[in-house]
């Protein structure tokens, strides 16, 4: 039977396919990003990332199981050396890293924020629509990357064993969680998964297009 | 099969028995309960339907199904109502009804907004706890309670048809959200149910015996 | 002294000369919206207001002073009254009211929600901004609506009398609780506040450009 | 003029006179404690610090300033060893660190952990009460602890400097978040505090009676 978190992905397949298709991710990949979207791209993530640590500790706050609670722990370490990572790129391309947040970045981050504060299997389902979808998209586009691409190492990254672990673990603390959920929970994790991808794919919009 | 919520109260049999047969019970139920009892209760039972409206408010913010919603909205009138004849009963009895919470009243409130404010299907596993224990308690014990009792209002109100109805709706909405829950899921549930009950059974205790 | 709640507004003074200079608004108080931004309008406001119940309904669960729970009160039965007012609006236009909310939709409620979640004067403050930029920019645009405009009514409800009430006794909320706030709660406050009226603009954008 | 933090202890003095003077105190103090009150105490304290680990990741899911989330992560490392240090007297004393939670516990942990999910300043307010009272009560009592008593351990990790510093940093962000609060915030976190300094004294009660 597939796994309840595969099946949220599956629900958004069309979702998938827009983001790994998506300007932004393949500018990234091929190493052609203009300076603008590049810009907006490292000040808008890293507030994300600074952000998704209140998520963290909202998720935590619900005393999940040990398990989990481990793996959220590992994250939050990881968020903090993203976030350094954003702001030395920043400085190496010569442009302050703090920024205010645009509206879909604040919105996305108030989105993933609101569940983790409005219950622990609906925060797990907005975080792991997040990071599956990074996982998923750079996945797909990692072998455009060429040797020397000034954004490689984010894409191995995000294309790493440890990260591609991490993403199943959590999923696998998802599915153990949510078991075979009720039709209105399962109606319930869907609309909140759906959601936050959407956000994500709005978040490369916006990093494309600029703020508007 | 068993619901879900029946399983709940079946785990906590005990607990079900010593409420039926607890003095401070037997002494409401048959009309000759110490007048220090009956104001530690009058004003503690008051102090805990005012808090219970905040427990209610914080299921609504989850966004519950919209049957759910109704119901919430129905018991927000309800505990209104309630904390009304408190005050009328400590009036008639010619004692302020105005009191500091006692620490047990003080925490089983606390426990429930926890749960509330944790995640929808948390707070409505420990409200529907009290509901039940209320509605199974005083029908246990409703036939002891004499023609002319002064506290028989009470009893008749927490054995009627509609109040009745009304935990049958909430258990049927538990049962509908909780599903088949998975074992993480029914472990941490019941244990939310089970020291929502043993908080009750402490409420009548500390009734009886004064704060200490 | 200028108030509290006067001198957020002041501090975004820049916004709400371009609220009130929006094409979307002028374009409601003229009459002259294009069919596309009613719909979208109509539509996502429609949500905005059915999640903002959940808003009002976290907000209560922090137990706030008995008069400010009077007002939220209030509030949540306006809100029901104004998604019925949306779905008849979208009826006689002929296109069903019922629709996915798009990001910047999706983002402001959440804001909103995961503001009042955080605490009691995060939310209020939150809060406070919308209602606030929508009296004030529809105060500003009113005079431009012609006699029977198609729209007349959605303007007169937001410049009523009772509508200026209901703002003013909630900033008088606002006011009363925040005092004099220490500098890192002044701070805190004044970005929930800036983030909440930059919403409010990006809302109306999002009508008027559509979802993108 | 008094900190505010300083004033919510005056307004208490009477309980923190009563700590200090608790059987339960004055037993640990001389090592004369009863073999049960010992095991009450390791038992529903341990319970006590793993559940305090959710207040503090609940505060920092409000994305406090960042002197008080480096003060709180340092508390959250305490914590883990504190309950380590719970389980290993537990072990040398011979008796099973593992226990159900006992109303008053379980009340204690929920009212701090209610009030760091409704709002910073709230939990903030009683963590401090919490920390405030160890670090008073002990220092009160230090002096009588002989050489060589199996708790002096215990006593002087709650009179050190590490942990005077702790409770001085935490007071100190205390006062510099509530600056001089209005009457109605005042009022709301003065109750915040009294009732975390009565479940205090009724927790010393507690493992000093048994669970009754």
């Amino acid at each position: 039977m597939t796994a309840f978190s595969d099946r949220l992905v599956e629900a958004n397949r069309a979702t998938w396919t827009a983001m790994a298709a998506h300007p932004f991710v393949l500018g990234l990949a091929d190493g052609t990003l203009p300076e603008q979207a590049l810009r907006a791209w490292v000040r808008q993530d890293r507030i994300f990332v600074l952000q998704e640590r209140r998520v963290v500790a909202a998720l935590r706050a619900h005393g999940p199981p040990d398990g989990l609670d481990r793996l959220l722990a590992g994250l939050d370490g990881g968020l903090v050396a993203e976030a350094d990572a954003f702001a030395r790129t920043a400085e190496a391309a010569g442009f302050p890293a703090d920024a205010e947040p645009w509206p879909v970045c604040l919105g996305y981050t108030s989105y993933l924020l609101s569940h983790a504060l409005d219950g622990l299997l609906e925060g797990l389902t907005a975080l792991y629509a997040a990071e599956r979808a990074y996982l998923d998209t750079w996945t797909a586009v990692a072998a455009r990357s060429p040797a020397g691409s000034p954004y490689g190492d984010w894409i191995q990254n995000w294309t790493s064993e440890a990260f591609r672990g991490f993403v199943a673990d959590l999923g696998g603390e998802l599915d153990a969680l949510a078991g075979s959920p009720s039709p209105a929970v399962a109606e319930r994790l869907g609309r909140v998964f759906t959601g936050a991808v959407r956000f994500e794919l709005a978040f490369w919009e916006m990093c494309w297009r600029g703020q508007a």
